[in-house]
């Protein structure tokens, strides 16, 4: 076996080469890098910091919950089951996690420019103090150095949360999560603050495989009988409620399109109804998932939550994975998506009103330029949320500046969402935004078309002020 | 307060932060920084240049007129009426032109990194001598400053457009406007070049809020009895005709679609019959918007004018801001538009005329490479106007050159348009464009793609040769 | 006249400006220089190699073959005839080639930037040794010099293939060739590896001017009934299969989009049928053309023929110019182009099958990161083709890496396809695409995004091993 390659985390790293640049966005870089995290849009699970037990090994710590890393594996032949992903019944192969690992060791030249390399070696060096590349050669060193790391008290979920300083992090719930989780971490006593989010999707969504289901619950729950449309909304204000309760300062909205409608109040009680029944059709489906944002967008005025919407995604393409794997497999795939006859609707009737919040997400980056900014940089209720998905490598994060600046500004975005279900790559995540803003800026003090004292400021605002502002942390 | 922060327009602006491209980047714009300025494309109003009177203050000068400036205010909550932007109906709030100033003032970070903060400080530094960085603190002696200058003869119309060294001006008028402007422009002896361009717009949209008042007076105008379509087209020619005794070389057509038709005569006539007595449908106004485009050719190989077609602007988009302040507010969205498809009809009939010329503009970046650059880069009577409105910004001339040489070359193109209400800021425009296309070059000469001889007579070529020859000037 | 101009090509070119990325491109490149050229995919004439004749002149070898070349011209007001290219019905201007080429020669500013430039003086300086630029000085100089060079038997296409160190060499033929230039060069002893592959689109795309009489002659060739389902579909078989014989690893497939389709046995019957019988509507054309598709993946999984899909592309826009010169003279034109749900058929039946190779191709770049790259860093059975046609420029190729990196990285694509006609330009091509490919790795090294180690594996893989081993090589 060869030497084993020294891995490194240069201090330079996502700076531009050219060393005047490079002086300039390392100066800005240093008022941002220990600034503490904000994180309002995420995917972590709520009973790690309820329950603060030790992940168990590398495997499940850092390969299971990734489907950015499995994808690509799976990309190049190696099956899900090979990994050990459990599937769509629960059930999981009987794979040895350590045979899991070397695999995915074994294969880790995959990743090379990716983003998830750069996270992973991020989380190797700084978290877990490796210094060697991950190979087959060092698998086994690597999968016994973390597995036995985790054991200790200072890897537990809420050490590590003080550890990477974050201020605030934010999970996803849907209406029929009762937050119990959320609610043990607020009677423990332990300060880290961490919030929830309301994601109706799986009661808005006509066409979500437990949509049936979901609404029954819905109901139950909320004791409203949400099979009328004035109980169904009833419902969702007395769970946005009981979510803000648990720390919520956002909605969250994943739809195939950005549709919005604004019916009369007899035409939409008279499509719920249709839809409640189950009988809808794929365009009564959009219709109705369409005048939900509006309705979203109409109870945030009154209880001051701020909306995302995320659109633009064929979920679960893959037909034969979906049907034994399930959600989430990496087999979600984007689309073209239309933002300026979409919103039309929503913005018709609340796109003036500065007292609204609402966050644009896309997969779709010719909308940046084309769309997204110059809504947001002219309606007071639209702002844009940052590089998303498939989108927040570094490449695709110097795009959304780069096609948004012109038309939107700075000040209309939100700064940086992790949007991760992969705990420990937060900081590397953020890292990476906060290093490619400075590089961006840099770019422009370089060529002379701002001070370095406006970059430093903007910096700060969009590493820390703006994303707190803007979800009203 | 604080020490105020000088305002530098630094010599280098805008081109790349590697020494040896610069190097090349500043010889190029050497050879350009100081020619003429020909501006075949824009929207100053005539009337400046005719009565030649003193603007009134800083307010009116560079805040009212700007779209792209009170919109950006607008999308953080600030209301058109604390800027005293006029209504619909003419009335304006009484809010004091300093007032606004301030408001403007204390929040010009909002443009940081926008081209408008680069054309602002251009006119502060260049126009007015300012040397301090425009903000709350320096809000008054801004105002005193600017407004005072504009009390000087240095100041009018007719003594900056020498100071800017232009030498030609184009404005946009439509049919029914009589030209006086341009009549006493060229009665008066000034020998400035302002030049009228034919804008047919309000008598060519059906839909159109006064399109049927247009035509009336339309007919009024031409004594062609323009409800027939004989007469219609009579009346367009003689329009022309008196447009180009104006100096026009060059007409103007801002439809939402690119679309073309060449319908048989017959169809054409009862089209246009139906549109013409108000009872057109959505389809029937796009297919007649279509037809004229290609009658519009027509005439074009007739009377020589080059043709201008901007599509693909949602215009008013936000419904409440028109009803209440009416067009050209910073509300027109940018949609995805088609060429290939969209212009085969005129293509088809005129496109291998290269007595023709036809310059198409674009707000859907995505069509530079994939479909615009390829259409030029074909035919003969095809040529690529510059980035636009949204995407005038370095970024965007950037992107316009990056994805539009491979197919399409740099001849193909046709140099700048500065496209701008605002006339103090047309010197900036052009500067920002030549040392964009400047750095652009530099960077082709740097990784040697191309000599810098080759270069320097590109970069002449694109400040001021190809324009003068695409226009016919 | 002026003193010529030296043609130089520098040995940095398209490196980047910074010194030290430069140097590490230049590390990289001189990695794979010398590598042997791969060429899977190309228009070559394969009577070339068969005959070995000499080429005629400097005209009938670098102008006549290239539509890149007389594109840009044309787009400029020079008529085909001038240049010679010869019409639909074979006959030819009588445009003597030495005035066609001067013609050429005094408009070459025109390619000024564009890839054109590029492999035309790559060819002008290593494969003649001129030294002077060309232009209307130079122009008799160079045709007089290229054509006498060409009598030379160092300038057969034997000697040039020998010279272009090419490994291999793939042309494209009808199901409707004999392949008999292929056995030719097989029985002739010269080792050099010509190929061929399978493009059957006019037997498989009935709005092909001549579906007819192929699909006649595809029954006289093969001996099946041609006329029912079955009968069409062992005939593809058996052309395969003599395909495969002459060395073919791949077949290719230019339809108007990537619609792919997997209709039940009875309805696809019943859809070819109407289609044989030459009564297709257009949706039955694009559905039966979508139906072949998955039908030949299903054969592909027999016969291990790669397939490439080249979707997207108006063919013949320009009618009048298609009327008198034919397919093939720079008048086809990129289209937006959908793929995830366009190809989903075929991957619901065949994608998740790693057996399968499927290569997909686009003219339509915002699909890179929204829809291909996602795609193939998922499925298994899915890659990505390079940067193609009009994208082929290095700033296309950038994009390329750019936008797929991050979800496809480097190992889902398949190195670079020179995809031309014009023979002498493909050391020229292979060579841009090393030196982009390495200048992106260099920039990925110098913001430390990967190690130099790492990077220098990649250049090989992405130079030699991924086209081998993607083509089955």
């Amino acid at each position: 076996m060869s030497t084993p390659k020294a891995l490194d985390l240069h201090p330079d790293r996502l700076f531009p080469a050219e060393p005047g640049a490079r002086a300039i966005a390392r100066r800005l870089y240093g008022q941002v890098a220990q600034l503490p995290i904000i994180s309002p849009h995420g995917h972590t699970d709520p009973s790690w910091f309820a329950g603060n037990e030790a992940f168990a090994n590398a495997t499940e710590l850092l390969l299971i919950p990734d489907h950015y890393v499995f994808r690509m594996l799976y990309s190049q032949g190696i099956e899900l089951d090979a990994l050990g992903i459990p599937r769509r019944d629960g059930s999981r192969s009987s794979v040895d996690p350590r045979a899991a690992w070397r695999l995915f060791a074994s294969n880790f030249h995959l990743f090379r420019g990716t983003p998830s390399s750069m996270w992973l070696n991020h989380v190797f060096h700084e978290v877990f103090g490796l210094r060697e590349r991950l190979d087959a050669g060092s698998a086994d060193r690597y999968y016994d150095h973390i597995t036995a790391a985790l054991q200790q008290p200072g890897f537990r979920p809420r050490a590590l949360f003080d550890r990477f300083r974050i201020e605030l992090l934010a999970t996803t719930e849907s209406p029929l999560d009762l937050l119990q989780h959320h609610a043990e971490i607020r009677a423990s006593g332990w300060p880290g603050r961490v919030v929830t989010a309301y994601r109706p999707d799986p009661v808005v969504d006509p066409e979500h495989e437990e949509f049936a289901a979901s609404l029954e619950r819905f109901g139950e729950i909320t004791g409203e009988n949400v099979y009328t449309w004035d109980g169904y909304l009833r419902a969702h204000r007395q769970r946005r409620a009981a979510f803000a309760a648990m720390g919520a300062t956002s909605t969250d909205h994943g739809h195939p399109t950005a549709a919005t409608a604004d019916l009369p109040a007899d035409e939409a009680r008279r499509l719920f109804e249709k839809v409640a029944r189950g009988g809808s059709s794929a365009a009564e489906a959009e219709l109705f998932r369409a005048q939900v944002l509006t309705e979203m967008a109409a109870m945030s005025l009154d209880d001051g939550l701020v909306m995302q919407i995320h659109p633009g995604c064929f979920r679960n393409h893959n037909a034969r994975l979906f049907e034994r794997f399930g959600r989430d497999k990496g087999a979600d795939m984007p689309m073209r998506t239309d933002y300026v006859n979409a919103l039309k609707p929503l913005l018709d009737r609340f796109g003036n009103d500065p007292r609204l919040r609402v966050i644009v997400f896309t997969l779709d980056e010719s909308t940046y330029a084309r769309e997204l900014a110059p809504l947001a940089g002219h309606y007071p209720a639209l702002f844009l949320g940052p590089a998303w998905w498939f989108h927040d490598a570094p490449e695709g994060m110097w795009r959304f500046r780069e096609q948004t600046l012109a038309s939107g500004g700075f000040y209309n975005t939100v700064g940086f969402n992790d949007d991760t279900r992969a705990f420990l790559s937060i900081p590397a995540r953020h890292d990476v935004a906060r290093r490619v803003d400075c590089a961006f800026l840099a770019k422009l003090v370089s060529e002379h078309r701002m001070d370095e004292d406006e970059a430093a400021e903007l910096a700060v605002d969009l590493a820390y002020r703006l994303p707190k502002q803007a979800y009203k942390l």
